[in-house]
């Protein structure tokens, strides 16, 4: 079983089964030791073993969202660096190595976290439990992805976006169906919620238990200027809210068959696409917006929130008419916990409903899934 | 301009266009110098600068598509090996680094060649020219991709496919277009031909220029048993083979409008994709493909061809008759090359008619991209 641990990790998600049933072989010869090795390898125990072929290293270390800090790995005589962890807990984690100083991902293992920048590159470990976990594939019925280009008018230009169309939409032609808008952080694109958050396969899930009804997912890329660029004049809230608006919405109310009212749209997002959404959203509230949601939201400054958001709080009991979600989560680890707390309590000063989840995690895609598998249950209700 | 470079490799290729006219920004902060840098810096005049972080290496050295062998990176003070090539001609060329022994993808670049195996893990370096190339994003007309999960019986599986639509499809609903089954390459997966192949912006183009009427390109995960796995008793193309022909084909003719028969069907593929196409294409010549084409193609052994083409030589002219096209190319670097030129010697000895294509070039995309928009224009006339 020595190639078991390189397929399972080294395939797209939905064929490790298939290939599990598969005779076992020798993993085929590369160039260098670096390839040659098997990392990360998933014991039965789920303890995990990383390995790095660099026999002229002089240190390795490992770094990782299965725990705090780093950890060494040790070299053998054939110059194989390795460290075993764990047992951890079935999750999907990211993690590098640094060789002597130089932050590197797994150069064995073919899954990686990848985004608009550098900055987010990290390789991918999955860890299985026993049973699948609520974004692993099912044998359910599954919905589509769909890759758009679209003509933005306020940027000038051509762009992607992402489409999770449930079961059913297409064969279902009279139907007309909500709209969850989700947008990624910052280092991410328009692809990143359902590479790496899973999103289709969450809702599939969810779906088939019977949990959501259906409705469709967009991706767009949050984005308005480039990655990096400092607050200014313009900032991306504003560059990126008027292509929301104006541009990605209607593209979508034209091509699919939704419905275009602000009780059928949500908009939700993760770290600064939760800021943007937590922005927006409660401020198109009466025209565009009655679900919005933020998390780990890269929020503004706290003493800006009265000028924020002076419309939603001018007469809490017209807002709170019209809110039907205004859901905010942070992990109690991540650097962005205090600023969603002081939203919170801004709002709750103001007498504006909401819900604030307070939780374990950090800033990563651990909480995000399980956030969208918690929030999306109460969308569309 | 210093942010420019970075940019404009970092995002998806849609937006550099928008983003060139944003203000230059300072690059933001990161934990490594390996992420500080900026790197590959393609200059004015098409040379490129590779930059690398790692003050404690001894030797780093680049490797890529764009020359031959390769090329030391120098040190400076700070710790920031670079070297500076080209000026090299416009092209989406593949590259890594090699520090102390060991191979790595440049930590700098956003842009990745990934695959279903670490193997083919590479850094992608994008030089543009003076006019958009024939695979870049134009402001014209643009097709959709589509992900799907599909029931594979025969593979006892749910897998992933990809589905190039072509613009006007949606809106056109009483059209039938034909479907061109295109494989991806050894290490590659069903996301390769348009992440890296660029065939949905080739043919968007293809078909803005009127060189091409509409037809669906369909890209399943060409694997039917583990990368890697040795020829034994099931071998690859038997295994994917009854998937394409059992599973995809009649999913694909029952989610989309498409016309459902040989003549209306092609075949083609790349290295591992390109030996399953010019096997299973010329052998289903009768009942489903009546164009065929391999890249590059890796096929079996020459003393074989009179095993595997039995019935294709028994009766030439019949076959003949109903050959739409027999396509095969390969580059004269490629090591694939003198087993591509033996087939089409056979073929030639036994009377099939079909087109060999001697080109410069090596195993890369860039000569599969260039095959593609070669042969688009000769499928459905």
């Amino acid at each position: 079983m020595k190639l078991a641990p390189l397929v399972l990790v080294s395939l797209s998600l939905a064929f490790a089964g298939a290939f599990a049933q598969q005779p076992s072989a020798p993993a085929p010869a590369a160039a260098t030791p670096a390839q040659r090795v098997v990392s990360p390898e998933v014991h039965a125990d789920r303890q995990v073993t990383f390995r790095l072929g660099a026999p002229k290293a002089t240190e390795v270390v490992l770094t990782g969202e299965f725990m705090r800090g780093s950890k060494p790995l040790v070299k053998d005589e054939r110059g194989i660096w390795s460290v075993t962890v764990g047992p951890l807990e079935p999750e999907i984690y990211h993690y590098n190595f640094t060789v002597d100083g130089l932050k590197i991902v797994d150069p064995a293992n073919a899954e990686l976290k990848t985004g608009s920048t550098a900055q987010t590159l990290q390789s991918s470990l999955t860890v299985r439990g026993d049973a699948p976990a609520f974004y692993d594939g099912r044998a359910v019925p599954h919905g589509e992805i769909h890759t758009h280009w679209y003509d933005s008018k306020s940027l000038k230009t051509q762009r992607r976006l992402t489409v999770y169309v449930p079961p059913g939409y297409e064969a279902d032609t009279a139907a007309r169906l909500p709209v969850l808008y989700l947008l990624h952080g910052a280092n991410a694109d328009e692809t990143a919620w359902y590479r790496l958050g899973r999103a289709n396969l969450i809702l599939d899930n969810l779906l088939a238990e019977g949990k959501i009804k259906p409705f469709l997912v967009v991706m767009p890329f949050a984005y308005g200027m480039p990655p990096g660029t400092p607050r200014g004049e313009r900032d991306n809230t504003t560059m990126f809210g008027v292509d929301l608006t104006e541009d990605v919405i209607p593209f979508i109310e034209s091509r699919y068959r939704v419905k275009a009212d602000r009780e059928h749209r949500a908009l939700m997002g993760l770290s600064m696409g939760g800021g943007i959404a937590l922005r927006l959203g409660p401020n198109r509230l009466l025209d565009l917006f009655a679900y919005s949601g933020g998390f780990s939201s890269g929020l503004g400054r706290p003493e800006d929130f009265p000028r924020d958001y002076a419309e939603l709080i001018a007469d809490p009991s017209k807002s709170n008419g019209k809110i039907r979600l205004l859901w905010i989560g942070c992990g109690r680890e991540d650097g962005a916990f205090k600023a969603s707390k002081a939203l919170s309590e801004f709002l709750t000063t103001n007498n504006i409903k909401h819900t604030f989840r307070e939780t374990d995690g950090a800033h990563t895609w651990i909480v995000w899934r399980r956030y969208l598998h918690e929030v999306a249950p109460q969308l569309f209700r």
